[in-house]
């Protein structure tokens, strides 16, 4: 493939117009969109009007006035359509870790009978973390961890909750969440997924796939800034059955009657816990609306596309220098592609230096994360041909580009 | 007293210069700093800044460059010399209600053969709901509430952590720490103190005084916007011994390193559980910049001066259609001043229809704090007069200030 082939795909692409709703950086290939997403070119006059108008002249006024009360209801609305589900499922709330404590949580009293939190050895460590947290909380309750093709033959009753992220964060490897909620289901268990690597990137449908339960992160595809808030999901007909761990005033039915005894409110408002962060919400809100009016298969689609290239015009250029640590067929993947060669670190650091942002995970990964709105094909064209000119070149071999930082 | 006298004050004021620091409602009285802190006038230019350049231009590169990683620390340190403690005992994370299960979850488990937690019937009500949150996971353990009175008598053998507000939300009322530490510790109990409602405004000494663990807010005297992170500390001596019960990647030794083995990092940096919110943080570090220069017992008289002369010249006027609901003796008191009048809530609406702005709480408590760094004593005499006019016009009782609405 030509560059001039990457501009003709670019040319015919559907959402090639939403590349004008980002500021991006100048200079840069940024294809790190999978740990920080690029900053919507809405947000730093909406962050102003919040900021000089909504808290610096109406003050606490401003939770009326300005709905700030229902914040995270409104902007769990604009979610609902990415993640396949209902507003009324959806809630937007503090981190992707506490949300998961709080459903993990909500999941083992929905299950007293049952034990077992099951996951994968290579899920996201914050997550088995959490479980660990779970297991000294909730006596007898055990995360077992297995390899990722013994998942479904590990569901057995004593399951209570299967706790998997969707994407792979290292590898991108895409789990099924259908065949995994119906095995699920037929012994008896839940499931709770992490979304955080896929949300905003490709075709999910939590309420068709049969999702019990979902974490996942504001900050990376779904653009709402850096520690943006979290949101979960509790599947409709659970509703009512779940309760919040961590309970606090913001989910009570009446929160400034004060009452002394908590009474979650209905819906899905009972899993709020504090004071939900203005600031941080209405980033995401701004966030979330660049994906205005894109359909879900046409980012899944181009997501694919992105990646495909990537893969093909890499692998030319590098030959067998780089390997490629992501699953090849493409309906086995998220949106990103890693790449391992034995001086990843290196490299990754020489193909930052040279304006190409990716990053990397230990061992020797170097991870290259495809944002459908914002990322062209001559963007990935180009990464492609700079991992071939630092590699073939050898430029990554010098000090610099060995002394590590805390991140990548 | 007189206007003149009031002017009189201001002119003798060590902190006059503050007020500069923020931008106030223009045409407002604003006495709900104890809610909602006003604006630092610093924040628009320093957001702009984090918005603009590190999250638009250097992006994921931020993590490093702006310090993104130290930001709970470092940040915890513009607090420490507020609250009378180290740097290092002190972090800025997720919510308050978080904060305080984190510390009532490490406090249960460092005191396995005691399960009550003690609190006092009054508390905030999101503090109990966290404790009753406590109570349903950690078997055995006990929320006991008792009245105020009642609470040095209650601490026993079986007491875990005693539990409570310094400043009481409602009326006002201010614990002993010191005593209340001491009998706690001759009991063998920790002590857990919210400070939510003294942050900011008094002269506390969490080290001096003998304190365990506390939480507070950020948004209110401390001037972080709204829904601002909070804050959590532990006392040195106990840093080594507690652990967090909601584990997650960013308080892990080494996050970078994915283990999955979850290891606590040295020091408070364990109390971490997902991605900071950066926007959050750094609006809460420009109100925390408010305080620059300014020292604790100038801070708490200048608390005290604006609250006596703002009781002395409602009580003047208003004679006995209003009832102070706080202690009288400024030494008992936080820094805001509650009056019950049988339609206090219609005399509130009333009173920010005419740009004095204070808040309710039920049953007919109109509350009204002072913020000793933008609050000047002409303020709080006309806030005085404008309540004495209204209630003796009758004006309040109109229907559109009785209508209720969700916060006020």
């Amino acid at each position: 493939m030509t560059f001039e082939d990457a501009k003709t795909r670019d040319a015919a692409d559907s959402l090639a117009h939403c590349r004008e709703r980002f500021r991006l950086p100048p200079g840069k290939i940024y294809l790190d969109g999978n740990s920080l997403g690029a900053m919507p070119a809405s947000v730093p006059d909406r962050m102003a009007e919040v900021i000089d108008c909504e808290w610096g002249d109406d003050l606490i006024e401003s939770w009326n006035k300005h709905d700030w009360m229902g914040a995270p209801e409104r902007v769990a609305g604009r979610l609902a359509p990415l993640v396949g589900a209902e507003p009324d499922e959806l809630l937007i709330t503090d981190s992707t870790s506490i949300n998961l404590f709080k459903l993990l949580g909500a999941a083992l009293a929905a299950r007293p009978k049952r034990s077992v939190i099951l996951s994968e050895e290579g899920n996201f460590p914050s997550d088995l973390y959490v479980a660990q947290g779970m297991e000294s909380f909730v006596r007898g309750s055990r995360l077992q961890t297995v390899p990722t093709d013994a998942i479904a033959a590990s569901i057995s009753d004593e399951t209570a909750v299967v706790m998997l992220t969707h994407i792979d964060y290292r590898g991108g490897g895409r789990h099924d969440m259908k065949a995994i909620n119906a095995a699920a289901h037929r012994a008896g268990a839940l499931t709770l997924w992490d979304l955080s690597h896929s949300a905003g990137a490709l075709a999910i449908d939590l309420d068709g796939d049969g999702c019990d339960l979902a974490v996942g992160c504001g900050y990376k595809y779904l653009n709402g800034g850096p520690g943006a808030p979290a949101f979960l999901f509790v599947a409709r007909h659970l509703g009512g059955e779940l309760s919040n761990p961590l309970p606090g005033w913001m989910g009570h039915a009446a929160p400034f009657a004060f009452d002394p005894e908590y009474r979650p409110c209905e819906g899905i408002g009972r899993f709020r816990t504090g004071t939900p962060s203005i600031l941080g919400i209405t980033a995401l809100e701004a966030g979330l609306a660049t994906f205005d009016g894109v359909f879900l298969t046409c980012l899944e689609a181009k997501s694919r596309s992105l990646s495909e290239l990537f893969i093909g015009e890499t692998e030319r250029r590098c030959g067998g220098q780089v390997r490629l640590a992501s699953p090849r067929e493409p309906e086995a993947r998220g949106s990103h592609v890693v790449f391992a060669h034995p001086h990843g670190y290196a490299v990754m650091r020489a193909l930052i230096e040279a304006g190409v942002v990716g990053d990397f995970r230990e061992p020797d990964l170097m991870r290259f994360g495809f944002a459908p709105l914002y990322n062209s094909h001559q963007d990935v064209w180009r990464a492609a041909e700079a991992i071939g000119r630092i590699i073939a070149s050898g430029e990554w071999d010098q000090p610099r580009f060995h002394e590590r930082r805390r991140v990548i």
